[in-house]
């Protein structure tokens, strides 16, 4: 057997851990009944602890070490041995004291974490996200950087991801969205009134699962469930699971869930199962993820063209709720911008200003500038500046995201990156495939899916973001491309 | 750390991984898309890989060796280690490549076994199923024996099991239910027309819920779903869940598998969750674990007295199809004997005959007596000898149980067994319990699985059947017990 073949092996192997511990989590959100958790997260525990040996094990160093010094011929396979030996680099970084201790101090913010956003009370909080903070530290001088610490934590989840490219990316957001917004603020509001109304739970529901179908997302090679909060998951590429939530309230719910979750999973889909558990047969990273969902549930799914083609169709299920409604109506309601304090209903627009705060924020943790205790001031006098908003309590300001319990910090700016790639990849698909038919929107999507597989999907990591964005649209990530976009749907909606 | 507690954690963390392959099976068998079954395969391969390499890791042959010659002073953990020590024997009996044949031939085995049943063709099946018996006859020769080779196999089913014991019990079975089934066949049939017919599906699926709250299963650590073939699983003692089907066609399918299933469930729901992975919250073996679905689902669920109770119920639920039915007539028609061809539709009583069948081809096969190819022709002569049937085609004779395909034999007595003890546990527990009060059964139920889980579940494998049997009934398993049972239900039912 060659040295490659072997190391293929041992990836596989891995991947099976990691995806029969993604099933124990899938569960977990989904069937498994409440007397299971204690033990579920025992069994967790014992399958990534089993994972990381096995990633760590000298056979497969020693082989990733041999196949780096005498590369395979085939271009392919030279890349995956040099992404693997830089996983295998981050990973064996640090000591197992270090990762026993990070992993208690995560666990412990995030009880905690839970505990104050249920009080309303940040100092419950408080001392253990610093401890959290306080590894975040020591992490990203044990990872190393060349310009600012935050650069080694953001790279984990968006490789080559820097402090440089980011203050370039969030200058964009203030410079060309803060007068965007203003002008909408300026404007008079749209009317939504209608999007909250009693929705039937299984009439969304399949309503959700014919518009995946309209997508192109496979039943054959997954399915939809219900959860709290929605997620997409998949144990390979055959077998790639969405999740959504239903309220029979509103329409504002469960179909852009759906929608986004929907293009994560064509994504995850669209990898080549020939590569199951190699870097050629996993996704990009976090940034290039988020574009697939975006671009699905923005450029596609919050469109006026779609919806021209869709909606007469959402009116035969609805008849009574949308009586009188145009597509118009329909369109505008959802696109409708409006500057809030919850980052997960915020709209397209105002959303980056949320994701600027937390960037901002972050980049003064790793700098020093700011510990755990003097995040509340720092978080609502933020909001009012960006988006003229009072925090009323922390639970709906500060605590209300989980991702610093869990220690995730850089991972915000992966959704407003995910947003910007969204518009650069649908401006370029948009070129090729043309604009989307009002009358029938069926082979646009087919052939937005194709394109998609053919110049995203089916690479893996075998391009970094910026390499592959190089490839299909000439330039690297630019934010013009959302600006633009943004300039063109809130110029309809709000003639501004 | 002690020894002990180091073993405890040991057993603990191969229970992770066994029970993290559970969740692989129940979700392959409930939930997961079609084209998920070959990356699926291969994760269930690569974890009981793990778990059997965990299981015969040198560290904890050592510590349980030591703890052997030097055991800990509680009697319960003296016994864990003693137990461990024979099951990490016998998993050390086997060397890698005799584990890989096994596996490779009963791969095969299985799929031939399919596509034989799927032609009506034994010929496709017979050399892959000649393969698996070579093999076991070899393992008998390696696991060893006293009295029989059969005595190496089945004892792995049901601890202390051997040919002794079980021709005893099939001699009772020739001895005495013979006459009592011959006396039956010589009675006018009982009517079982009203079962036939179309009841509801969720109307029957909500029944069925019902009655397994009835009968004490939690649903706070346990749900029930569908499936192609009912069964129990557990991932802990607190995550116990049980799968049925539903055919609208008739009534004599869904119910008794919720219950059956149902007393299996209630057995895992009352072993210790502090003993997780120990002996001491294990099943004792398969013999006892069928006690307690057969008690439910026959002793209990196929009783004049519960009905009496409930069938005004079932009745509110299924007005028309139970019009004019008593509790009566729905007893007779729900114990209907008739000897047929397929052991799982069997009644009560004809059961044991097709086990027996199985036993005596097994022991055969095990006595070189029978190879492969002679199967069909005895499976055809035995049913005609013991049921008085003929046996139309081979997918319906020797071609329908997957067992020896898995290479499982020594596993059919255990059915039997499981029988025989239930109403030897069942007279036990009534002498205390008292009977089910037809007026209102809810007393009894919950007495019922106080004293089940008082006298059997809370041990674990504390004590092996026979124990348990003794220190429960008095004596070890008598079928006697059975034949009382089976004596006064049909005499009931038939005026025998």
């Amino acid at each position: 057997m060659s040295d490659y073949t072997r190391y293929t092996e041992l990836l596989s192997e891995i991947a099976d851990i990691s995806y029969a511990t993604a099933l124990l989590h899938w569960d977990l959100e989904t069937y498994m009944p409440k007397n299971g958790h204690a033990r579920r997260a025992q069994q967790i525990g014992t399958l990534s602890k089993l994972a990381h040996e096995k990633l760590v094990d000298p056979e497969l160093k020693k082989l990733v070490d041999g196949l780096l010094a005498d590369p395979p011929k085939e271009k392919k396979e030279a890349r995956n041995i040099e992404l693997t030996a830089r996983d295998l680099k981050r990973k064996t970084l640090f000591d197992a004291k270090f990762v026993e201790e990070t992993s208690r101090a995560t666990s412990e913010a995030f009880y905690h974490w839970q505990e104050a956003k249920k009080a309303n009370d940040f100092s419950i909080y408080a001392p253990y996200l610093q401890k959290v903070i306080d590894l975040k530290r020591k992490e990203a001088g044990i990872v190393g950087f060349e310009g600012h610490p935050y650069d080694a934590l953001c790279d984990e989840y968006e490789p080559d991801c820097t402090v440089a490219k980011l203050d370039r990316l969030f200058d964009g957001v203030k410079n060309d969205l803060k007068p965007l917004l203003d002008a909408i603020k300026a404007k008079p509001q749209v009317n939504d009134s209608f999007m909250d109304q009693y929705f039937n739970h299984d009439k969304q529901w399949d309503f959700g699962i014919e518009v995946l179908k309209d997508m192109g997302y496979d039943f054959d090679g997954g399915r939809q469930d219900l959860s709290s909060h929605p997620f997409t998951i998949n144990f390979g590429a055959k077998d790639v699971r969405v999740t959504t939530r239903v309220s029979e309230e509103t329409f504002n719910e469960m179909l852009w869930s759906c929608i986004h979750e929907g293009g994560h999973a064509l994504y995850e889909q669209g990898l080549p199962d020939s590569d199951y558990g190699l870097p050629s047969g996993s996704a990009v990273g976090l940034g290039i993820h988020e574009s697939q969902s975006r671009l699905w549930e923005n450029n596609v799914g919050r469109s006026l063209a779609f919806w021209e083609w869709k909606f007469a169709r959402l009116k035969e299920i609805f008849p009574t709720q949308f009586e009188g409604v145009s597509a118009m109506d329909f369109f505008k309601a959802m696109n409708k911008v409006e500057p809030s304090l919850i980052r997960v209903n915020a709209d397209e627009l105002t959303y980056h200003f949320h994701i600027l705060i937390r960037y901002e924020i972050e980049k003064a943790i790793m700098e020093e500038k700011l510990n755990a205790a003097d995040l509340p001031s720092a978080w609502n006098a933020k909001y009012k500046e960006y988006l003229g908003v009072d925090v009323p309590s922390d639970s709906q300001g500060v605590l209300q995201d989980i991702h610093w319990s869990h220690g995730s910090i850089g991972y915000f700016p992966t959704y407003s990156i995910g947003s910007f790639y969204a518009s650069q990849f649908h401006a370029a698909a948009e070129k090729q495939i043309g604009a989307l038919d009002p009358n029938d929107a069926r082979p646009y999507l087919k052939n937005l899916l194709v394109w998609l597989r053919e110049n995203i999907h089916q690479y893996g990591r075998q391009y970094g973001s910026d390499e592959l964005s190089e490839r299909i649209t000439g330039e690297p990530l630019n934010a013009k491309y959302f600006m633009d976009y943004a300039q063109k749907k809130y110029g309809v909606i709000y003639g501004v």
